[in-house]
């Protein structure tokens, strides 16, 4: 837990900070911000959450971008509920982010195909599905299957940042609504 | 990421690789498995996550355990919707857990009062309470309240363990009502 720079003390200053951080998430391979929890309510009610990887952070159109096979649990429960988080933590900086999000699935585009490494595209597709039943490994056939490729954007509504300083806590709220204007909330 | 001991290949493997990556979150201060994403659904619908320090790992309960502050939203959630999940990401073993809870609230006892360290009592109580809006820092006045330190019981009811090794990803489903009597799933 690093002491909060002193810009932290403004909401602003702590929205620049979760930019960063989701555009470090992108780019950098081993920043834990590539690694957000995905939660979304689960097809029978309650809530669940899986580990994801974050391919996009579009600050203009406040968008994040993940990658999806279309035949996985989560996509029946974004097209039931829509109304997810995205959660990230970042030790180094000290900073968590809840980002609530509306989300949807398109199709991907021709060009995003192509860039998802060769060696990665076997985890779209193959059959049975993810999270079916497989008594015997040797009846799984693996992808890839562009057809089940997918791309998840997470409209972000609302974000929720926390930095966990040594000499205190700040936390403020934004929201899109608002045109992301920052408001101070307890911590 | 590193390889899969062979040991993983079986689903009961995976299940005691889980409970050992749970304990070492209760008692080692810098494991990631001591900050999972707590999952409920938000109070106007949707899913909503956090991140929360893991208390308690009861084996033989199949129970976690967490501290939280009584007045905070997530005390509301449970209380409206207790099905929830707590997610551990471990890089350094290359695991994920995804455990489905039934989350319960409760009054501390005593001694689990005594055993919070005082420089962290003043996390439960406070006011305003937790995520309420703040315009002007001078005006909080914060805990210790023992009266609003809760605990949170976190039932397992599955546990679905994703191991991903370099040569092949690995995962199963242990249900409570199953005796936790793993099964393999597709990946």
């Amino acid at each position: 837990m690093s002491a909060p720079p002193a810009t932290h003390a403004c909401p602003q200053a702590l929205l620049e900070a979760a930019w960063e951080l989701l555009a470090r998430g992108v780019h950098a391979r081993r920043s834990p911000a590539r690694y957000p929890a995905l939660a979304t309510v689960a097809e029978g009610g309650g809530a669940t959450a899986r580990v994801v990887v974050l391919r996009g952070a579009d600050r203009a159109a406040a968008r994040l971008t993940l990658h999806t096979d279309a035949a996985s649990a989560k996509a029946g429960e974004i097209a039931a509920e829509p109304r997810g988080a995205l959660l990230f933590r970042d030790p180094g900086s000290a900073l968590q982010l809840r980002c609530a999000v509306r989300l949807a699935l398109r199709p991907e585009t021709a060009e995003e195909w192509r860039r998802v490494p060769s060696a990665a595209r076997s985890v779209y597709g193959g059959k049975p599905a993810p999270g079916r039943p497989l008594d015997d490994p040797a009846t799984h056939s693996p992808g890839p299957d562009p057809a089940r490729f997918a791309v998840v954007e997470a409209l972000v509504e609302q974000i929720d940042a926390l930095h966990l300083g040594r000499e205190r806590h700040l936390r403020a709220r934004f929201l899109r609504r608002e045109g992301f204007g920052g408001r101070r909330l307890c911590p």
